[in-house]
């Protein structure tokens, strides 16, 4: 180690992932492996664990048991939405001083390389050699400087398979059903639905993400011509759609959600979305002159980034990012964060990258206007073949034309 | 077949499952074997298909198309809610003296085979030559003389998985989190999240069933008292929970919600029960003292009957009654329904049985008492032990104590 301390510390930070645990492991099996540092601790729940010196030695824990960790779903050290204030921080170097520590891990999003660049800044301001790497996770897929981000796949290829088990339910009992999937500013979890398909009838047949305004009007025209033709529709909508003056749908109509540190408004653990734009068709239909249509809304919720089922290549990578993390700081690289790069999409090949963490903190990548259909609410072939070795191959399924 | 009729109908009904068409091939299959009827016909969405005489003739389907259609979830041939009239069987009749028809398959829950019911005494009052076998399934696991049913054991592993992921989110931040799941009389289903616990820690930690009286007041003490001692609390609710007057919990909540034929009100496809319990805990903590305590809702939906990860037990037994209705219908027996009892749990074996429709009918097994723990809002170990075989191995998952 270039670094005049000899232990690390690893967190995780964040919404949780179905594989953020195979990140903490490829970290941490590196580092043994390449054994430059004597200890490796563990905080529990982020930067909440390093304020209060909550740690957990992690160096020896046995190679079979680590395995199992990375298998799980969640993040095994806990995580946080905290943001460190000056007080924090100091509290956080204090720690740091303790436990003399001079590698810093922190697997998370872009709220998360934020707080990693806010404690690589502190160090520095106090004259503490310190270097900072941030891991990227996200479900939401959203970080600057990456063709994607490990945790995206698994949540795709959920998503991917509960629309195509609730397009052959709404194929089986046909009327108007809505799902909202997760996803704040960018589209890629709910676009991720349209791998689903199989046939032309085959849903979601209208998909709406965050990039794009919502329209209630529009909204209701574009299910009706759908349930005209074919009887039935089957709609993706991002948890983040936006009116045209870009507040959040969900937070117009519910003014008492939280926010957190990050200034992020709750728009997951809620029906409220769905439940809304079920009636608004429900009205507007009746209105239309249709019988009692059967409107349905579901909301994916949390299962989404902690379920079991994971996506091979996401895992696979998920893993490297960790790696690639120790590798850096074993070699003694500057503070930053650790990037994919997509090489080619067949043969399907990466390559992993650093990049300053003010690059990546806070900023939110958003999708492709190549990626979005100009005409109607859906998605490109190009997304498509971008998205599917991310997801793995899904589930067969057959049906009567 | 000892009917005077050659050909014979298949259909299925209710909510799909995960497993449904695999009772559709079994019996399909077995028919094709044994070569003593000349066409097998299916109707499209149940009863509605064969009043319609929309049919698909599904005698000589390859062989490697059926097994695709096997493992595919939902309804292949569509389904329906429709319960048949006088007027209605009246062209059902017509339908099966047009096609030849002797023998009749109708793959569903205790309203389907209420509907089956009906058509075989339709038959027998208009002196038509009809044997007519109701095939179980249901996710809800609530039909009589069953021990249990087809669909439940992988509904049942959607809700364990997607519980064991959602705990390990709710300790990694933690919080209150209520998770609402499927089942309007029976609280099979919302029990088996139980089966996600691995350790004493591990939630679910309250389960909530509509065999027991849902009281708000206790709600909020029970939640409070888990939030008090761990820091967190994962609640299981049914959809279908009720008052001491025996009303549900969401029909007092929205009084738009709509009956189908057999007169069952909409619980699914809202996220309004989830919600509304979510902001009674939240009012109820803050006025207690609690500084602003997290709490989120997630309402399964309808992933939970249409997921393609289903339990190995389930797909078998599912294709299984699909074959012993097939069976019985070419020995020549009278109408009846088709039942799973238990021989043993270890190991696991079950016998198939013939009862009349009338048995199942309509009617509504619920939760055994000693499936229910007397003293709390959770199951006993009996539920695990009778549970499990069903469900089929979880993922293995490993967390700091």
């Amino acid at each position: 180690m270039s670094t005049s301390r000899s232990n690390a510390i690893i967190a995780q930070s964040g919404g949780p992932t179905s594989v953020i645990n195979q990140s903490l492991v490829g970290c941490l099996e590196s580092i043994r492996v390449h054994a430059k540092i004597d200890r490796v601790f563990g905080a529990r729940h982020g930067v909440r664990g390093m304020m209060r010196d909550d740690l957990l030695d992690l160096t020896d824990i046995p190679h079979d048991r680590l395995e199992r960790f990375a298998s799980t779903p969640s993040a095994a050290l806990g995580s946080t939405r905290d943001k460190p204030d000056q007080a924090a921080c100091a509290r956080i170097l204090e720690t740091l001083r303790r436990r003399e520590i001079g590698v810093f891990f922190y697997i998370g999003g872009n709220d998360s390389a934020d707080t990693c660049r806010i404690v690589d800044e502190m160090a520095r301001a106090e004259g503490y050699d310190l270097r900072c790497f941030h891991i990227p996770k996200t479900i939401d897929n959203d970080l600057m400087h990456n063709d994607h981000t490990p945790g995206f796949g698994s949540a795709a290829r959920f998503v991917a398979h509960a629309f195509q088990g609730d397009d052959l339910d709404n194929a089986a009992l046909p009327g108007i059903k809505i799902n909202v999937v997760m996803g704040r500013n960018a589209g890629f979890l709910t676009a991720s639905s349209a791998l689903a398909r199989r046939d032309d009838r085959a849903g979601p047949h209208l998909i709406y993400v965050p990039e794009r305004i919502f329209d209630p009007e529009d909204f209701v025209e574009d299910v009706e011509r759908v349930y005209a033709k074919l009887g039935r529709c089957l709609v993706a909508v991002s948890e983040g759609i936006k009116d045209r003056a870009g507040n959040a749908i969900t937070a117009m109509m519910a003014d008492t959600r939280e926010h957190d540190a990050h200034g992020n408004i709750q728009l997951s653990g809620t029906g409220v979305l769905g439940d809304f734009l079920a009636e608004r068709l429900r009205q507007d239909l009746v209105r239309a002159g249709h019988r009692a249509p059967r409107v349905r809304a579901d909301t994916f919720g949390y299962v989404q980034r902690t379920f079991y089922d994971v996506s091979p290549v996401d895992r696979d990578e998920a893993r490297a990012v960790g790696e690639q993390a120790a590798m850096r700081a074993i070699a003694g690289r500057a503070s930053g964060s650790i990037t994919i790069q997509r090489l080619s999409t067949d043969p399907y090949r990466v390559e992993y990258g650093l990049v300053p963490l003010a690059e990546v903190a806070a900023l939110t990548r958003t999708m492709d206007a190549a990626f979005l259909d100009p005409e109607r609410p859906d998605v490109t072939a190009a997304f498509i073949r971008y998205a599917e070795p991310l997801v793995g191959t899904l589930a067969r399924v057959e049906r009567f034309t």
